[in-house]
């Protein structure tokens, strides 16, 4: 069993262990030398350079991805040659490009903002003047942790957007401003004989517009789990979505749930899994693409809570703040993506778990800041 | 932080995950190619020849070990060299020489069978005379999994051992054949400057002189863990092992509890903390030879079961029976060594963990049934 993963970031690296454990080969095609994933790199080169994913492709048993990033027409080169592609094109757009995913939750149903695509200042001006005057424009594609979205109150505040697209850059779309009272993550897995499985439903804490913080289960969510297991379930079974799915959502004072983005891979909203569930996200990834049986989804502990360490160390790495870290807190899990300190930059995670959300969120908290400042 | 680890088999293998998730650079001299640790290679050579050994334990912080074959001298000259070798050479001596730690033993007053060092026919015939005819020879090193071991009833028995060793061969010593009702084993971490954890007790079960199962914790054994305890931490400390130790015992009919063997590196009836425990046995081996703060031992359900894959399939990899074993238990962890089949060779392991021992234990040999015939 052999898994080609395009991309070498801390999804990649995380799959590893997972790898390791049950006996999987691991390929990475990794951006360049030194990433986080450099121990599984079997290839350095352009993901967007078809000849390179192809040579990368072959011996391998399935593609599947660290990132979204990999071009349509590189993939369909994949597709076409016979590979093995998972999740395949046909759903990736649906992670790669806003607008297409946004007209697809409409005619699958699935609760979500109300929204139109802009492709002149009037479609924006309209947009606002229907809701209250605000709006939430993003580039259909491209964005991630923050970068392509804005705020706006007058159309005149998109207009270089709307150049953009217009000279052929990204096509921009705007959505309502929800005012939500928390965002929600769902992740469920799914491999292409079908078989779907989700586990619980978590808070998400952004900082930053960086996720900064898992709280799993999420607290006061009993109510909503169903709907959302639903939700989840039919965006990837409509979707034929293949592997790792987070769904991210809004909820509302009134107490819809609204679907904000989606990801097709393993999710910062998932790294508790490694440590609170049974079935690590990273292992039923590798599980799913490989359309082998999906684990247990079972939490080992009442509470999880995954709290990212996000620029790293003002100095050193984040080993020379281990003595300290681990020493008050000998039962939470250190996480390092083995990247140096940059700021805004996911360098790591901690998880806890245990009996109470409070207490586990805190230890959390105490040992991550060990690794800042 | 660099660890490297002198020898390539699964032990080194399971040191990987750790590795991968603590940012700790893993550098392994295989054997040869291919071995199980393979993905974590830097270099393949002969652990006797200290030259290979000490180019190998250039640029590490750590040198470590995946077995206890490195010969004394080839140790030594890595001390003399100014590398850190943990567990050192004056603690690894009574893990390589059966004849040494029993005559340490007696002098640490750890509790242990009778036994007496073998030079001539005569040692052998006064021992059996005094221990009702009969006793267990074995040869003071390189024995494992049954080997080098054999139980006698009279002296001729153990002509051709007697003759080895008057020819250069391993020494021999005799111990009582002790009347056990089971066996145990205790295992424990320790590093340099003095920290010192154990995990709970387990029940071994061996067949054909292999571990074949482990039953953590051992069921029907609160009474004995405090004696259980002290015994191990005073081995560690009084030998100055560091990283993990695993203190092999048996259990007796009448209460007590002798040390059988003594192994200095993460062990088979460690196995189920990789599944079962906040730190698994690897993580903690590392973070105590880097001399890290150790990580709690909680368990993290009452009862965990690891049954070892000995043999494998008869026909096909591991790999081929996944999709069966997977399906039937979804709860329970699969490992894989990513070695060829081969009769009584362990080749992987499954962990369940759950409640109730005797379900958890059920669960556990089911699956690992799926990989057997």
């Amino acid at each position: 069993m052999i898994v080609g993963v395009v991309g070498g970031g801390q999804l990649a690296r995380m799959m590893i262990p997972a790898a390791v454990e049950l006996g999987i080969e691991l390929r990475v095609l990794a951006e360049g030398e030194g990433m986080s994933a450099a121990l599984a790199a079997t290839a350095v080169g352009d993901y967007r350079d078809a000849d390179t994913v192809l040579a990368f492709a072959e011996g391998v048993d399935v593609v599947t991805f660290d990132h979204e990033h990999v071009p349509q027409a590189v993939l369909q080169r994949l597709v076409d040659a016979g590979h093995a592609v998972h999740p395949g094109p046909h759903a990736l757009r649906f992670a790669q490009d806003k607008r297409e995913m946004r007209a697809r939750m409409a005619e699958i149903g699935a609760p979500q903002p109300d929204w139109a695509p802009v492709d002149a200042p009037g479609d924006l001006e309209r947009f606002l003047a229907d809701h209250g005057g605000v709006g939430v424009v993003k580039t259909a594609t491209g964005g991630y942790d923050g970068k392509g979205v804005r705020v706006v109150r007058d159309a005149a505040e998109a207009a270089d957007w709307l150049e953009g697209a217009a000279a052929g850059g990204p096509r921009l779309l705007v959505e309502e401003l929800v005012p939500f009272t928390r965002e929600l993550a769902q992740l469920v897995a799914r491999r292409p004989s079908g078989e779907t499985v989700v586990w619980p439903l978590v808070q998400t804490v952004q900082r930053d517009s960086i996720c900064a913080e898992v709280l799993a289960p999420a607290p006061h969510a009993a109510n909503i789990q169903p709907l959302v297991d639903d939700v989840a379930r039919s965006i990837a079974e409509q979707l034929d979505v293949t592997g790792v799915l987070a769904v991210e959502l809004f909820e509302t004072a009134d107490g819809r749930v609204l679907v904000n983005e989606l990801a097709m891979r393993p999710h910062n909203s998932g790294h508790w899994t490694i440590d609170g569930s049974i079935t690590s996200q990273f292992e039923q990834h590798l599980r799913a693409v490989l359309d082998l049986p999906l684990g247990s989804t079972a939490i080992l502990a009442p509470a999880s809570v995954m709290v990212n360490v996000i620029g790293g160390p003002a100095s050193g790495s984040m080993a020379d703040r281990y003595a300290a870290a681990l020493r008050s807190h000998p039962d939470v899990k250190v996480h390092s993506y083995a990247k140096s300190a940059r700021p805004g930059r996911k360098v790591g995670h901690v998880t806890a778990i245990g009996d109470e959300i409070d207490e586990v969120a805190y230890r959390a908290r105490a040992a991550a800041a060990h690794f800042d400042a």
